[in-house]
């Protein structure tokens, strides 16, 4: 088992981003496997309106263990772009100050901050603001950041970084997206 | 909506493969956004043992919409490998045909060969066999193939394709794998 190491096992920073297919889906997808042990999960969008039903209604089967904190005070149109600027910013940094929170509330053993670095791609968010808040977290909860554009300073501090890389992708074919695969 | 062409929805090979983490979590979330849409998913494996008791809780969780289909059957030991190679292969042919049965009976709308991907790198089974075999799914059926090391032939044929590519992994820092994380 020479990938076992020693070492005490300690609340990980997990970051998945790319511009391929999955880091959402592998963050649901961590919550399946999370639940199966008894453990508690919540989930806080940085874009509204970037789940469909589907996906809540099968995180509610996971239900009580995984549970969507700050849903709706998530930030809205980063793609439909109707609002300002700063109202963008006002909500992202509210939202951060919901995952704070959570996070210093210390209920939950993994917090997942979907899409997060699509804000800090916006530069809605400074990373340092981002990190400021993910240290403060209790010493076995893991935090998991989602979202393609996730920046060097936060790659830095991360201990588990993969990224989703697009290989081929369907839409260029001119094929639908389509719902339970991609929303 | 530039990504959403006029193409009728159909059938997709979906392909997660590379060395990072993620590729069997981003099936399971899959699982998790199927169930939302009362989607039926089979989940066959293809390496025996390499599931942990809380993905299968998990899952269980999800049921009776996600199934693991043929469990047991799958081969075992690629890492503690002490059967001789033709008992593997026989395994790995056993687990494919099942996968065609399933396939063939049509009953769900995903169906996932996990880690077919490592049978195929390891020469278990000819990138031919699994291709004749999901070319007999029905048309709207999707079938998700796992694991590193995905062979040319089933890119090619792939529609969407994500390599999960390792940035940074916490058991190079000497830190020890994590009930709930990665198992």
């Amino acid at each position: 088992m020479s990938d076992r190491a020693e070492a005490a096992p300690r609340g990980l920073l997990i970051v998945y981003t790319g511009d391929g297919k999955g880091k959402t889906t592998a963050a649901l997808g961590l919550c399946v496997r999370a639940v199966g042990y008894g453990m508690r999960v919540a989930i806080i969008q940085f874009v509204k309106g970037s789940w469909h039903y589907g996906e809540k209604d099968g995180v509610r089967r996971l239900a009580p263990e995984v549970s969507f904190e700050a849903m709706g005070k998530g930030f809205v149109g980063i793609i439909d772009d109707k609002l300002p600027r700063d109202e963008h910013e006002k909500a992202a940094r509210e939202t951060l100050a919901e995952v704070e929170q959570v996070i210093t509330r210390g209920e939950h053993d993994i917090v997942i901050l979907d899409e997060v670095n699509v804000a800090l791609g916006l530069k809605l968010l400074t990373p340092q603001a981002v990190i400021d808040v993910v240290r403060k977290r209790p010493p076995k909860m893991h935090v998991v950041c989602t979202g393609r554009d996730a920046p060097p300073e936060l790659i830095d501090i991360a201990d588990l970084v993969t990224e989703m890389k697009e290989i081929k992708h369907p839409f260029r074919k001119g094929m639908k997206a389509q719902r339970g695969l991609d929303f």
